[in-house]
């Protein structure tokens, strides 16, 4: 038998792409989709536009019947917007809910029913401090992040009791990624290593159906919520 | 002097009609915006699409150059999707959105600057129970009123300090009606009078700057918090 | 007939004397309970350790049979304790959890079979951002506020049924107080008024049933939420 | 070298020995305080009142001066009360406040410091649904779990900075123990198995400081968030 289906969407050079490896070291057969594929990532990765309802039912289905009805899937797209709310457009706003609750919406009806029919899995959604309050700067993210986090929790309570664990993960703070590092002065030790992120991700695809975990924080020292 | 305007965005047939009457009754020279004009409204509601950027900057900016900037703002505007997600489609999550998140952000980007250079104001917006937590049924409908109340989080850190008071309000349970009559079995006396949130509304408007409100929930006697 | 009691648990210098004179000057015979009766306040404030099950339970049975059942109770006592850990000891843990959880539960076992007797009424307790979430040099302080939070949940839940209206307010920032002022470099025009926190707390008394706030914050403009 | 003292608070018969035993297992050398030693757990558990300073004072600077600091410190002490708030009395708030808020206050001012000057390590209180919201029946308990919450809160941002990982994690629903399939008709499959959490625990202690949790929550499939 095959190793079993996990797709990534949102699947860039960052926390993306570090979780098709880390799913790929532990026994998944890791597919990410993403709007472009990021260099090195042929043949595991697919150019794909989540917001799209028909570009992603299309390659749903196509990687269920290659592979069978995923185990695990991880809604890890996003756009950040930073910019005070004058500045801030109807298309920022569009721009973003397009690309976290939307998608998010787009890969769950997809993927959500094959995973009932194949008898579980776990579906676990990358939110932000943002998905937990507004904040100066950030109302077309927070607004994004806040709707896709509502959104998981009612795939929670819906496919919860069909056996599909369904996860918020908030990730405080900077994950460690090239484009971070160039972004931000932090020193690297003070942001989050994707492949710690990975490691909880794989353990909460572990988690038995009496334990489940539906909400949870990841962040570094001295971020206390 | 004139009276204060008071823009009422969403003033349908029930708690928005409710607050351009008790606006009315208060001070206020109350405008609705809908996008329909409800019967027997005629004069103080115009018919305009919220959630166009460009609709409501015109009409917006026509109210401000007629009647000064505004010292209230409601956002009221709400589209109901109850439905399971497998049965909620791409255009379900797209409506609610523009109905509440969009049409909140046209409406606080065309009002808050006169506000503020107007010294000030008051910017409440109208949420619900779902704007809280997703639940069964309401993936389209949770996800939007999530991202309206990050929005507002938002608009209330940063305008916050220039002097505009942004209050969320949660509504639980239902308000009384004629529509909500028809499609509840509800005793009356257990859905919240919409005279009653227009009170609490007005109260918000009054208060002092050292002393403001930015969330609070409004339900019926024994749908405790 | 006479008008109807007002008990003010936690009747101070600062807030809790304000409570007493605008209760008094909007129909109420408001009675203050403090530990120690401050200035000016003989007649109107008794001298009761509210953390003693058995004064508490004799004062408010007078004041009942003198009064009639109370339509408005206040729980404003507080003990302020900020530290670090390591100077937290026992002692401070076991003040701050009498000073407001404990005298709450007297407070609310002595006058709320009153209140349901009675036929209704108002039980208003005075919370702080503490009771939302913890924070250093905040152990004892937050870990009684965030009790004293839980306990108001419970009385709602167990109470509103019956038609006692239960609300906790979330003060944010400092209140106007000749103590505050002598502590705090603040300027006052950011601090909240006690005035204006009671006129709050009048319009909580009198909300309608079917329209009822269970928590709402007060905080000084640029606080925001 | 030692294997790494693990001390877990509150090591009753069901969760708190589980701990002992999965903690054994993983490397560390697990002592159990306990009001009472359960029927085979001699030697690695002590009979100590968790809520005496004194007691625990001497308990842990004795096990530290054997074994070194603590590199995982687990609060999982707790008791029960479920009841009307008429049928709850002042004993009743004391007792769950001695057996939840002070005694891990107790713990935490012996273990900390150590911790600290041991170069870090994990703290972990077990929480409940209560520690979040109070509910009709448990006022002296949820008043207790959540003043644990927010001391815990305070923990985390004060020792965070200085190495040491504090977590709160929210049991929802039941831990299946003799105790509790006695007490409970619900089927064995549904209550969370102390094995599970257990492995969670270990998980906790194992992240890595640019990645640390600081509140999750476990409970069964169908109780989603």
């Amino acid at each position: 038998m095959s190793d079993p289906l996990a797709i990534i969407g949102g699947a860039g050079a960052g926390l993306g792409q570090s979780l098709v490896r880390a799913f790929a070291q532990n026994g998944y057969t890791p597919i990410g989709l993403n709007r472009s594929v990021p260099d090195g990532a042929a043949g595991t990765t697919h150019a794909v536009d989540l917001s799209d309802p028909d570009q992603i039912s299309q390659t749903v289905s196509d990687l269920i019947q290659t592979h069978g009805a995923p185990n695990l899937v991880v809604h890890n797209a996003a756009k950040l917007v930073i910019a005070g709310f004058a500045e801030t457009t109807a298309a920022h706003f569009e721009a973003t809910w397009r690309a976290m609750v939307l998608s998010a919406a787009n890969l769950a009806c997809n993927a959500l029913p094959a995973m009932v029919k194949g008898g579980g899995g776990t579906f676990i959604v990358t939110g932000a401090t943002a998905s937990l309050r507004g904040g100066r700067n950030f109302a077309a993210f927070a607004s994004a992040k806040a709707g896709l986090r509502a959104l998981t929790q009612s795939l929670a309570r819906e496919y919860g009791p069909q056996g599909i664990h369904v996860v918020h993960v908030v990730l405080d703070g900077i994950v460690d990624t090239d484009a971070s590092r160039a972004l931000h002065s932090m020193a690297p030790e003070r942001m989050k290593k994707p492949a710690d992120i990975a490691r909880t991700y794989l353990a909460l695809a572990d988690q038995h159906r009496s334990t489940w975990t539906h909400e949870m924080d990841l962040g570094p020292m001295g971020e206390a919520f």
